[in-house]
């Protein structure tokens, strides 16, 4: 007799976007003409930059030429875009990184989704709160999270709290953790970690021989040159820290799929008697066993992201909608909202008004406004009362919703 | 302290084509002049139908601007590519499906390797021996397949050998088993199952309340129109089966990364206190919550398969892949080998001669004719003394790897 894996039967029934996705069809269904304007999902709106085109219709034109096709390529990515990476996202920033520290894929959440397969099932995760679904629903899913509890978590993982009063970065957990989700600039609350935060992580995770999983995939919004981009410019984190970056973001590639993950060679876990075992060659292990390489059309897509052009011209697409953040800031806090993020993240979080829960305030938003956003609570308890738009909508969508957001009494 | 899963220690230290490639690579150092042939590695070579090209340089161009440009698409795949797929594959065999049972992804090694996922840990999993390697590897990543044996086999799984005495189809077990990995046209024999054989499967998965994952990746390769291509041809074979199929070799996708997976309504899984769980919902949570969809120019690519122009210039692809098959089948049949395969897929499985082991035959065939295989004993135990070849080279390739062959004594 098939038995299913009775873990997923833990998990609540929607993932948080499906639920959203499926409110907002029913207004449309009886509300057949009214214009919604969504600032809730985290997609990007503006096309690709002309040099990521180019380099891709160029890909294309090599799949139809016997000389110049390519089948498999290699499961962890090709040279010519892993290289560019190292070149620009790290040594730049005074990172050495090898070539096969890297790990090419077709998006960070599947990377931060399946990383946590390479671990016991008895370790203890520590996710902060609010956090994105994805870390808390792949652990459930391995059997890694315990039973749900009447607040919607889960007993076996350590939530920290990220609230206004600790900036959105949390506290050293006063119980042992041993694989930590960290996600800097912050989705949802928009916030940074300063080194100086990131090194008392990087230090614990030392000392308690646990490794952290950085999401850095918004590292492009960072605007205070003070903030660091990379874990890895923290001193020792090579020992304690896989980081997770997408193109996404970065470069609107949500529909084109392309991320990678940097995965250090001396990064150890450790069998359940204590002998130490190199990460890397695990995860490698798993990418080629399970995976089959990102297309090679997306990876060159992804290569012209580091040239020159590439670079001025995702800089702009960035800039334009941190203009849309800026706005969305300026004009919710004339408003009298208390709002955070927006300056180096591409996430406004905003509270919502007299305490009101976050679905209510949706449900305000899209009936009286016809505006989409994310509720905070859908990322977890200690995102009740809170609200998330994203800065990814055209300005003039942001410039009417921030019209709505003034005229409609919420 | 963060715990490694100690079941992916169990893993021998090579997934078997990277072994292939590190032993190539380093007969190209000691022969820098030596004239490499593969047909070795499943890969096709001949460059992607006009049609294709054409759709997805529209599909690049589409991310261009902003009226056309696309974000995140459905985790499950576009309605355009589902639809095309539900009736051109399926509707034309007589099979009906509904286009939420079907769940495009980047590839069948991911859907056949994370299907596991799904079920409980007490599964007892069967597999074919030979057989491809993802589908043990990922049971044995689980924790699903126990330790291993003396052959290299695992002790929780049960093995069904495939030999040239029954046709390459395995009789059913002895003892009880829960899920069932079948591919046909098989990987790496070439063998095809007949209506009755898979109707045996499907009646037995159907008493012992029994999961089937059908990979049919190969299924355009088939020529006898006898020869089922969906196990959904099979009466009840959607209570009881999972089906992969790929654009991978039907297209020649395997650098452009694009398949699908069918997951039927009404099939069923069971908790361990024996109540029912349809699996299609369980697979579409994994699959929104660790996936974000194929890449848009890969499905608009997919898509284009379906047309006529499409149709018309894959078949013509793949006859020639064909006629390379049968080059093979007949050079060697005419040299004294032993020739399986290569009618209804493009693997031809040959015995090796005078009983040297598969690793044997793969070393002097690179260090002699320069011609790379895949070792039969690879794929499994009863995959010893054999050695697959595969169609996907050029026909020039392949003449001049045949005559090699003729003019080598191995």
């Amino acid at each position: 007799m098939a038995l299913i894996n009775e873990n997923f039967l833990k998990l609540q029934a929607g993932y948080l976007f499906p639920e959203i996705g499926r409110r907002v069809r029913a207004f449309k269904v009886q509300n057949p003409d009214a214009k919604v304007i969504s600032l809730g999902i985290g997609d990007v709106t503006q096309p690709l930059a002309p040099a990521i085109i180019k380099a891709m219709k160029k890909a294309v034109a090599d799949l139809a030429r016997r000389e110049t096709f390519r089948g498999y390529g290699p499961e962890q990515g090709y040279d010519f875009l892993i290289e560019a990476i190292i070149k620009n996202d790290f040594n730049s920033r005074g990172v050495e990184l090898e070539k096969t520290e890297v790990f090419v894929s077709d998006g960070t959440k599947c990377d931060t989704g399946n990383i946590q397969e390479l671990f016991g099932l008895d370790n203890i995760i520590a996710v902060t709160d609010p956090v994105y679904p994805v870390y808390v629903d792949t652990n459930v899913m391995a059997g890694r999270a315990g039973n749900p509890t009447q607040t919607g978590q889960f007993d076996r993982i350590v939530y920290m709290p990220c609230t206004a009063e600790n900036d959105f970065v949390p506290a050293l957990p006063s119980t042992k953790v041993d694989l930590i989700y960290l996600c800097y600039p912050n989705n949802p609350t928009g916030a940074v970690a300063t080194k100086e935060q990131l090194k008392k992580w990087v230090d614990y995770a030392r000392e308690n021989r646990a490794i952290i999983f950085f999401d850095a995939a918004y590292e492009m919004f960072i605007t205070d040159p003070a903030v660091p981009h990379s874990i890895y410019e923290i001193e020792g984190a090579k020992d304690v820290a896989i980081e997770f970056r997408s193109f996404s973001k970065t470069a609107g590639f949500t529909g084109v799929r392309c991320a990678f993950t940097v995965v250090p060679k001396q990064l150890k876990a450790y069998t359940k008697n204590g002998r130490a075992v190199e990460v890397n060659p695990i995860w490698n292990r798993r990418h080629t066993t399970k995976f089959n390489g990102a297309s090679y059309i997306s990876q060159a897509g992804a290569a012209a992201v580091y040239t020159p052009d590439g670079q001025k011209q995702c800089r702009k697409i960035i800039n334009r909608y941190m203009k849309n953040a800026a706005t969305i800031r300026k004009a919710l806090t004339k408003l009298g909202y208390k709002v955070y993020g927006g300056i180096n993240a591409p996430y406004i979080w905003l509270k919502t008004p007299n305490n009101i829960s976050s679905w209510n305030f949706f449900d305000l938003l899209l009936s009286k406004a016809h505006l989409v956003g994310t509720p905070g609570s859908g990322f977890g308890p200690s995102g009740e009362g809170y609200f998330r738009l994203t800065a990814f909508g055209s300005p003039d969508d942001v410039k009417e919703a921030m019209q709505r957001f003034a005229s409609v009494q919420l």
